[in-house]
């Protein structure tokens, strides 16, 4: 992690149709060429016949200048293999901006983790519909928005979050435990940029109250899940899930008490695997590298 | 456990309306005429107002004759506090049937700890719609009987079936991935005295082929519920859950490879809690007691 | 949670030799006087024939008055039953002061459940051997106090600590990843009052360095222990544990960036089951009731 | 799985001091000659500067006869990059004993995964202390030999079973619950070919009676560890670990019964894995790959 911070790695993050001899192909690429491969995680999937990967490696004594690598990996293997592919620089600091209401469980703990120094991201912003946390923002010396979006208003509302998005530099954006359903328009302009928390163990309880709907159920384990946001409610590509277990003792108050701590966790670790561009997308599923 | 095989225990279950000192006036009556409380666990559901309690105590020294209790305990307590409940005696043991189809792994899972003494339960008839696990039923001396029931028969073979758990003098029927739909009429006969074992984290993914389900939704968590049958599909009281991470790389064979441990391990503490009495049931949930 | 907040509650911890009837004459005796039970949990050691127990009642029609209570239970029952109990009530917010040293990921988790409001309790302290989290105390509006404690000057740096916890009438201290061990003399004056939380699974890797130990051990499961603290290292009783699984392919760097959340939550997770008054100890062990 | 046991593959696993373009090298080789590759997973020990490496080709298209696969690979690229490898092929079942004592749990979950056919293995052999369990043996089938081995005529009685386990043409061994301790010769003709599992989460409770030690010390949780014999008790590397929570209800006879489930879950894990032919060892740890 500390390395990360201090040097400057490139990060590829590909697929294409699954061929033979493509490791062999971009490994010899980065090698000849005078990279150290530090990271290299791929990932075949039979099924669909496709090939994914994820290869970072050290730029110090790179042959090809950084900003000519997509160029010439364009020219030399992308298209021949028909690949998709993302190249990013370690050295760039990610932005990114929290949406929160009036919980604050997840804004603490991804403000602790990033106060700490424990994430490679810069943190810039945090967006509300509510003034409720407007303290927390102050706490940590980050501007905090009120956004009060409503039904009737939303239009409007989100064109205001744009333009702070845009104005910060916002690269992505964390609901943690933000209850506002984003516009279609909004979610469009950030695909697999936006993550969010959902308090159930989906696709179980889809939607408003999932405690409630959990304890109706008479469930044993509650979950939550983190999820890049896509323009069917609750139902984009999962990231990361974990559960904790629940008694016949457990009220809804309590459901919701132990249900914070989950909450907060999953949603960091996800947003973990974002910083450190490590998540793939596909078919609405979540390639998520070790 | 090895006492509750050896010793003579009554069992008491019960339920209702909560009011001040029920534990007082439970505990008092066994107390004062003899009985030693080995167990005592209790419930309150403020929300519906309703009482849960099981007490277990030695019978040994117990004044009242065993026959008698029933009637004491209703003529001095259960009509006057409005009580449900049910007592049973250690000494005899329950005769618990097991439904199967083609997979072996929950029937080997039950009839292991069976057959090592694991539990205080006969387990004299298996029956299957398939033959083909006939060969496990004769590994362990043990009769199975092969119904092969279709959408057009059912009424018919169920009719086999009752007679079978009839003369086999069963008193709960444990599917162990029986892959048939009970009808509503079998169901009727035994409230509460079917456990079925779902390969999913209930209520996610009923019905048919949850592991391809869950393929498809991209989860990062597969799961197994073990539940009391009611008469709508996978949607009786949950008895115990337990889930297992899965990642991108694991494709739909894997799921059911991997959840077949889940299925055997969650089918078993549920059958388990069962034949322990320990398990309540109450608006479709369970009370399970520690 | 919130009507203990909001209400006066007695809450009774008691354990005596185990004998017939004791239920149900403390339950008799709350009822007689017009407590409402709220909470019941009993656990019998039948090893060593003790009877624990917890009991919660609301004092809104009780007929004793809060101040006499401990003195009729005390001439009434624990003389002649031999018991030991403590007697408290919810009225009074028990007040923790916290002592870290440079990381910050356990303070930062149990001040946002503070300021959340989550917990009933105060926090009106935090003392650190280093001055390197300041700043924290700063964010909460919570007096931190620097007391640079060494081996050297121990003694007199524990005399001023004790002034501090005095000053500020604490009830227990949670050591927060607190980097030095406590004289005897510290730990003889809270007995059960203060909590720790070692990064290890106890009682594997006991003392400093855990996750070297760890590592160099090949485990595949790392974890983390909350105990209160007593004169011998690491060997208190145990509140709490709880895991998280690694792989070979983590290193010791990963092991201290895993077991931060580990930490945090069991940690936690203890000081909540202390706040609300339902952790018993005995034989260097703890009864933590539901 | 399927493919493995009907399809002939032939998997690689070795190690080297990490340097440039290992990867592109070896999958270089086995594309040219037309392989092609099922699996590939590698783990770089930066630490140590070592390289680890599993690759899995379909044998069908390959140019290189099978025979002369390892002298090739030797030739070309083994001395030269001071590798260490082992080559195996899935069409050659292995064959695996299992050493019991008098608890079946273990033996039975092994015995039902290999009758189910979940496993591309033979178990030709079970050998035991005690005469306890040769039903089992009967029931499915396999010689099931008694080797009453005391401290007195273990020499001896190891000579029988060395000649047993060469007469059945075993590859390895799985103590399954075995209630003796190998002899230091025993271990050395097997190298990382005898799996043991311990019913405590090493290193916690080595030695005897670890539910005994867990109880007395306290502890919240309860583990089970499988891994290879080696000379020191219960001092080998570390396949796979689990646990299972606990409270103060639980006896040591609890724990057993408890830690029943958790012993057979973890040894079977650890048994497919080395069957899948997915462990490496190094340093007194286990590589495991997915």
């Amino acid at each position: 992690m500390e390395k990360e911070r201090h040097s400057d790695n490139a990060v590829l993050l590909m697929h294409c149709p699954d061929q033979k001899g493509i490791i062999a192909i971009i490994t010899e690429f980065i090698n000849t060429n005078g990279g150290n491969i530090l990271y290299l995680d791929q990932y075949v999937d039979r099924v669909n016949g496709i090939f994914y990967m994820r290869v970072e490696w050290d730029l110090a004594q790179f042959a090809i200048p950084k900003e000519k690598i997509s160029e010439y990996f364009d020219t030399l293997y992308a298209r021949r293999l028909s690949m998709e592919y993302s190249l990013s620089f370690t050295s760039r600091r990610q932005r990114m901006a929290i949406f929160v209401s009036k919980m604050s469980h997840c804004l603490y703990d991804l403000l602790a983790r990033y106060t700490a120094g424990d994430w490679d991201v810069e943190i810039p912003l945090i967006v509300s519909n509510h003034p409720d946390l407007k303290h927390v923002g102050e706490q940590f010396g980050i501007p905090f928005e009120v956004i009060p979006v409503t039904k009737e208003n939303k239009a409007e509302m989100e064109a205001r979050e744009f333009e702070l998005l845009e104005r910060y530099g916002i690269d992505f954006v964390v609901l943690a435990r933000y209850m506002q359903v984003l516009s279609e328009d909004f979610i469009a302009r950030y695909p697999n940029r936006i993550i969010n928390i959902h308090h159930s163990f989906l696709p179980a309880f889809v939607g408003a109250k999932p405690y409630h709907a959990a304890f109706e159920r008479g469930v044993k384990l509650i979950g939550a899940s983190s999820h890049y946001v896509t323009a069917q409610l609750d139902a984009g590509p999962i990231i990361e899930q974990d559960i904790v277990r629940i008694t016949h003792r457990d009220t809804i108050a309590d459901l919701v008490h132990k249900g914070r701590d989950l909450e907060k966790i999953v949603l960091s670790r996800a947003v973990e695997k974002h910083i450190q561009r490590k998540i793939l997308t596909y078919h609405n599923k979540t390639i998520v590298f070790a």
